[in-house]
């Protein structure tokens, strides 16, 4: 059987704007460079797909999995007081999700982070650290 | 057996923003007071909700199987350029779920629509028949 993955490749701009934290079953995680806020992208290694309801039932109950996966490894890292989750892809059509991890006093709270402020690159050893223990937790929570 | 729902009642906020169209098994689903952009939210009839991982896997896949269903009824009634869909919850903590139909040449395209524009309240002729046609096409969707 041909895996749905074959021929899938990551948009240009998601890879320029994230870097690779792990795979799940369906999508590929990615951390944003951008240490305003610890946020991920879940990005669906299906091609052609831009809207949720383009991927199968079945693939679609895999993401809201991963979904909560995500969020849960987010909440325990971070202590967060909330996750905000979006699938919006009016720019970059290739549907990846938000995942971000919101504070009280973070800088553009409570409003949403989307085209709110310039993003911060994360120091190397900060993101190698944020990379290692939030792979460790997405590996380690049932799927 | 007690239903889930038993002691829900809707955040008073969203009460506010919004008018009821339609329930389906999980979520209340409601149309944003907003001619803006055509905005639905999923509230969950779930009390002490305020994240998606705060449901059961039953009650998210659901929730993932409705915001399929939602999205669907409001690009075949729209013909939208883009579905955007979001958890936020930073302000109202009742966990409710935006999906909203955008136009490449709607007032805020391609940014999000949260806190962008004044909710710009319907004609009530408009409201009125924008519920009768989406209550329709929610209750002949599959689940």
């Amino acid at each position: 059987m041909v895996p749905d993955s074959i021929g899938w490749s990551l948009d240009p701009q998601l890879e320029r704007d994230s870097v690779a934290a792990g795979d799940l079953a369906l999508c590929q995680i990615r951390l944003m460079n951008d240490a305003n806020y610890p946020w991920l992208l879940l990005v669906p290694r299906r091609r052609n797909v831009s809207e949720i309801t383009d991927l199968t039932d079945a693939d679609q109950a895999q993401l809201m999995r991963e979904i909560a996966q995500a969020g849960r490894a987010l909440k325990a890292e971070t202590a967060c007081d909330k996750i905000n989750v979006a699938a919006i892809g009016n720019v970059v059509a290739q549907l990846h999700v938000h995942v971000v991890a919101r504070f009280r006093n973070d800088a553009a709270w409570p409003k949403p982070v989307w085209g709110r402020l310039p993003a911060r690159g994360y120091e190397k050893e900060a993101i190698d650290r944020l990379l290692t223990t939030l792979h460790r937790r997405l590996a380690n929570a049932p799927a």
